[in-house]
């Protein structure tokens, strides 16, 4: 048995369990298998450890301070599966990239200056900068907030994320294929790669409702296995992947888009995630969308008036609203996201147990 | 901003926190309100805090080391709810009683005595002794295990409950009613205090199918609101409610129940809870279960040989055994469970929050 040290934190949307990098590190055992215990998995209820059984809830931001000039933390974002035995490490959170900011301050890898101390992030995961914004009263280090998003019921410490150059952090371009618009299975469809690399999907290419809830949208499997396939032959085009059936489950990321209600949003989106539908909207994605709103031909091109520097994205949980500017003289996609501390913890780790006798637990359990 | 320390364990197929009595005690705010507010709730997804947005991962255990003759620990159980912003205190869950034993050993408030501990544990929700069998091997307090359950992927620390003569501990009799059958909303029905007043439904009496998943049983929504009212009017019959509007969420629980498969099991059961179908089985609902099948003329009568000594219970997670016994010289029953310690926090309570906004949000939220 080990104790590991970690901390909860909610992340908009999301919750994320934040471990130090070298923590993870166990004689004999790889940083997944580590992962995959200490959450439970795999179990469709990870009811043996920390997962919340949702890909919104089963999500590890990985830390260690910086050393190279100009950022402050190094920050790798892990999706940890639920029944599959899998950790995912090919995409961010933008969700649980909020939390990095109020942690780093909290440590002390930061130092607050004046109302608002900025915190530099380069994740890993995309090679991406991240700069936060974090509000520090007075230049101190605060953890409660009365900051509200979508989705959210509880106020948290309000964070300002800003996505610096976005563009082609994975595939090199923001347009992989080169095109604003691609036909993919015969649907009209943008590939692009800021944030994360995502799929655009018109919801009327696909004959759905734009508008759909998400429990309806789960519950129409013909189209999310087109969705799904789309987004496996899609990963090829956008070089992720050497074929659709190696196409991880996390990249590229899959939207249905559709127009917005004039009075209160630019565009609707129904984003899936890990092959559900996500309950408001993966913040990687809102990226992505703003990206697209701002290049010519997209298929956002039809909803949104290009330039706009705030767009309004209505999601499940609500409108989200994202902003464009510029940091370090360059474009920048930014966000706001609440965050709040849940808890710290020492979490425990069985030492190695036998594999072979779960599966059959398993096997019983769904035959019976 | 308080932080309040818990203890994260599983309890059987429940994943439980443990709070010393003590430490929930918050100046001008009450113990529900400072659970709710650490679970997250009222949220359907409990975002914000550390409920796991389902009935079996968003409970509480309170303790406190006893001075009464014969019982080490007082133990209370909460089940918080998740959208309804309360937290029912009228019934105890047996899988989270799963945890007490290991969690007073590793205390010290019990000192392990030889191969196996004996933990004397008075649930005060329902008056109930409940004694714990733990092993300590070498008389030495240990926390990782190697025995199996179904509906649990992982291994753990297996320990054998004893429900003391369990019978009445709520309403006061065994049957409360005084009848081994009742006729409820036109159904036959047997009604019945051990371990947790339960209503025992024959599922052919309501046209269902005893072995149904619970996905599908929870698809039924004609079924669930005819159970949930059978179950409201029994909470009458049985002195739990002055009316069927008035009853419990969690009291009196509801089984369908229906002959077994004859290689594997004496009865198949599928249980609700919180109006939604059980992924396994409440340990307190299989005491009860075998004090029917041990009750002449129950509806298990027809299932059941009456006195046997060891019921399977096909459960939608796999065969649950337990068995009739003598402890202290009366009735007890035994039910082998699984725990688990997840990990060891220190919880964050915000301070208040204004209540206004988050309805506001929460409206916002379902409209769009």
């Amino acid at each position: 048995m080990r104790e590991i040290p970690a901390t909860w934190m909610r992340g908009g949307t999301s919750k994320c369990w934040v471990f130090e990098r070298d923590v993870l590190t166990v004689p004999g055992r790889s940083v997944d298998e580590v992962l995959l215990r200490l959450y439970g998995s795999p179990d469709p209820r990870q009811v043996d450890g920390v997962g919340g059984a949702t890909s919104t809830t089963s999500k590890a931001v990985v830390l260690a301070r910086s050393d190279r000039p100009g950022i402050d933390v190094e920050y790798t974002f892990a999706q940890i599966g639920i029944t599959d035995g899998r950790v995912d490490w090919t995409s961010n959170c933008g969700n649980c990239s909020a939390v990095v900011g109020p942690y780093a301050l909290r440590r002390g890898w930061v130092v607050p200056t004046g109302e608002v101390t900025t915190v530099r992030i380069n994740n890993t995961n995309t090679g991406q900068l991240i700069v936060v914004d974090v509000p520090t009263p007075s230049g101190q280090v605060t953890e409660q907030g009365t900051e509200r998003i979508p989705g959210v019921a509880q106020p948290g410490l309000g964070v300002q994320l800003w996505f610096v150059d976005p563009a082609g952090r994975t595939t090199g371009a923001l347009l992989p294929t080169g095109n604003a618009v691609d036909v993919v299975d015969g649907v009209r469809v943008t590939l692009l790669d800021a944030g994360a690399p995502v799929v655009l999907v018109p919801a009327d290419e696909v004959g759905a409702d734009g508008e759909v809830s998400p429990a309806a949208l789960d519950s129409q499997e013909d189209l999310l296995r087109r969705l799904d396939r789309i987004r496996r032959i899609a990963a090829v085009r956008m070089g992720l992947a050497a074929d659709p059936a190696e196409a991880a489950r996390a990249t590229p990321k899959i939207a249905l888009v559709s127009a917005g209600r004039p009075a209160s949003s630019d565009v609707t989106v129904r984003m899936l995630s890990m092959g559900r539908t996500h309950p408001a909207l993966a913040i990687t994605g809102s990226v992505a969308l703003t990206a697209a709103a701002h290049t010519a031909g997209t298929v956002l091109s039809d909803f949104t008036a290009g330039e706009q520097e705030v767009l309004r994205l209505d999601t499940p949980a609500g409108v989200v609203t994202t902003r464009a500017g510029t940091r370090d003289g360059l474009l920048a996609i930014g966000v706001t996201r609440t965050t709040r501390r849940i808890g710290d913890a020492i979490l425990v780790l069985p030492d190695d147990e036998p594999l072979e006798p779960p599966l059959t637990v398993l096997a019983a359990a769904s035959a019976s």
